[in-house]
């Protein structure tokens, strides 16, 4: 099995201003093509730490990953030093990722500048993978056995994460180009729900069942849910991908409704995919929201799916009470009986958005996210989250509602949470409708 | 100036199941008190290689904090690893920790079992320092010169995020009873609208000009804009810190009001601060939102905030157009004659929220955020921002508005760009009110 290193450069990191998120996405990036990764590493932006550190990986490992340190300005190094590392005579400017720099630069109306040009340009010891979101081309350098005992590659990529995320696709299947690697397959199953330490319960026996071709692993997430991965490794071997597939059969029937999803999915995709609409249906159903305690978070989830103004009206953000009461219908004696954070108030802003912007379906939430505020009864963490649906012949309006306990010291923690759980109400009460 | 190295154990680190957010917490506390971080790293559950690994990092630096691998269960082998390589003849049980971890467990109404107790054995090596909010206790190896040719520390800390936090401050000062420290001081100045390759051709001359123990670093982000640090080597030194305050003034003089926080400041808790409020003014100004293409996000960003229901009564999200016409009051006029992506419709829709919410300020969005759709004319990344300010006396409604150009291929970069700037257009516009 190959094995790999990945090293995070930049200043940022190490003073904690801020956390690597690239190493994990990479990691998961190897792990798919049966790389495996034994060191994560960040160093700072200087010279010769870089060199030493580079090299010293390169001796150990067949693929080192570096992320960062490739901006525009002096206090990145990375290029220069890779070039040194590399024996590099010189530098050659890449053709293609100078039209990227171009036309990033022309779209955003800003002048383009030598100091952007130059950042095409790429020792002679490296081949160039245009970096297609952004300004900084990913660089490959292949290190025969010569230098270090065995093949090894290094793939230097932008420290922005998502330019990172967009080229992993190519830095893999280039990294396939050069080495014969063993096969995996994997199946990501996507549940809602169910809390990690019980979802391990449920499936105990499964899990000890599997045979030893067959890994699982939780990958636990506050707006997803926890996704269950499972691989295959050596799937070309007879009756292994059968194996699978009865696996993955036996984890349906355990967690029902649980499962919402595959591979990528997620709460906001999978919804519309529930929706009535044309050809099949008569018309195209339709979503709206109405936010309290999320703040907004709810309506960005639905939106972040691209092509959700087809079915996704809008949402009101009734952060103050008032909005409640005039765009959203809900009465004062609702707020006064049982206060804003109520099954009653969360059931009457989703019919009243409902209504208010004739949408067929509908989700709330009204909650405390803290970090302080609450009360023993209702404390930090409490939410009240509904889904509704309008009738498009009566018109009438039928709600659902559940309760939502997260109690995170953090804010941010509890809105996704709350989110996440309205979604998932809704895509439940979807489902059974469908019925 | 001592140097430390922080080391993650665990392999749901190098699979990419988890983010070490932890080094970060840790690598800001050690720069606070002058410690300089020169590398973190994340190595899997493995003996030789731990041992080795933090044999390595302790020949290199004055300190190494360790996180994770303390859990109850076999697969955590870090005490194990420490205690071979502090050279141990045996363990001593805790009272301290082991009186922790009974409270822990009786308010969980979990029976204590002998896995639990044996998690206050630690090598007769270390010093332990007691961690309150969990099981596993922190520990502290001192090795004098004989070792490592110089005194060398090393702390144990738990891998859970909320402990390590909690315990930060009892390292830092254990670190300090050891050692005499340097200083370091930081200054960071946050700006927005000004790209990074254009900010370092603005302040180029300056940044040449600095003396060698002031350093300067770009931390560029989609929602903050570009931070710049400084950071001040040797604070106590005669006329460092007038010269760092003078660089800093500098650096206000030539950005202006491209210059709208420092720190932590983020354009969501710069604003609230602009707002006329008790006891100054006669009363607490408020904020309303009108969204499309950012879907939510500027709601959720300002709500972000703890304490912004105090200002924030909510948003309308018109992602369809008969919301920005039915509650936004945009004419069908403005719909047809400019299109919804339009300086007109983006007044429109931040006067028309500022009216309907009852609000003094308001901001809003209209825009195309891909990653498809669009035009020649108005591209994927053309967003509108509008902000409006309604008098309080004469309740006439004033508006900016402000064409923002992103075109990145990431539809969710693309409304983080939307969306700040959409914040920072109000912020200009309360600033200048300000006057």
């Amino acid at each position: 099995m190959k094995t790999a290193a990945i090293c995070a450069i930049g200043d940022e990191i190490l003073i904690g201003q801020i956390v690597d998120t690239n190493s994990s996405h990479i990691s998961r990036a190897l792990g798919s093509i049966g790389v495996r990764v034994k060191g994560i590493s960040s160093i700072g932006d200087d010279r010769e730490t870089i060199i030493s550190h580079l090299d010293n990986l390169l001796k150990n490992n067949d693929i080192v990953i570096v992320t960062g340190g490739l901006g525009p300005t002096k206090d990145d190094i990375t290029k220069e030093a890779l070039a040194t590392l590399s024996g590099a005579k010189g530098y050659y400017r890449s053709q293609e990722q100078t039209a990227v720099i171009e036309s990033i630069l022309s779209r955003r109306g800003i002048a383009m500048l030598d100091i952007n040009r130059a950042q095409a340009d790429v020792p002679d010891t490296a081949r160039v993978i245009v970096n297609k979101l952004g300004t900084a081309p990913i660089m490959e350098f292949a290190f025969d056995a010569a230098k270090y005992g065995h093949r090894a590659l290094l793939y230097s990529m932008p420290g922005v994460p998502y330019e990172t995320l967009a080229a992993l696709d190519d830095v893999t299947a280039a990294i396939k180009s050069h080495f014969e690697m063993d096969e995996i397959l994997h199946r990501t199953i996507c549940t809602f729900g169910m809390a990690e330490s019980v979802l391990a319960k449920t499936i105990e026996a499964w899990e000890s069942a599997l045979p030893d071709y067959l890994h699982l692993a939780y990958l636990p997430n506050a707006i997803y849910g926890v996704r269950l991965r499972l691989s295959l490794y050596g799937a070309h071997e007879q009756g292994r991908k059968e194996a699978m597939e009865a696996a993955v059969n036996e984890l349906y029937a355990l967690l029902g409704n649980y499962i919402y999803g595959e591979g990528e999915d997620t709460l906001q995709t999978v919804i519309p995919r529930l929706l009535q609409a044309p050809p099949a249906a008569a018309y195209q159903e339709t979503i709206s929201a109405a936010e309290s305690c999320t703040g907004g978070l709810v309506s960005n989830l639905i939106t972040s799916v691209p092509g959700s103004s087809a079915y996704y009206k809008g949402s009101v953000t009734s952060y103050a009470n008032e909005v409640k009461t005039n765009l959203l219908n809900v009465s004062e004696e609702i707020l006064e009986k049982y206060g804003a954070v109520s099954r009653e108030c969360a059931e009457a802003m989703a019919r009243g958005v409902s209504i208010l912007l004739d949408t067929d379906w509908s989700v709330a939430t009204t909650g405390i996210a803290g970090p302080t505020g609450g009360s023993d009864a209702k404390p930090v963490g409490t939410c009240w989250t509904a889904a509704a649906h309008r009738n498009p012949f009566t018109g009438e309006v039928e709600v659902v509602s559940r309760l939502v306990k997260s109690a995170s010291a953090s804010r941010e923690v509890n809105m996704q949470r709350f989110a996440s759980n309205a979604l998932n109400l809704l895509r439940l009460f979807m489902q059974q409708k469908l019925l």
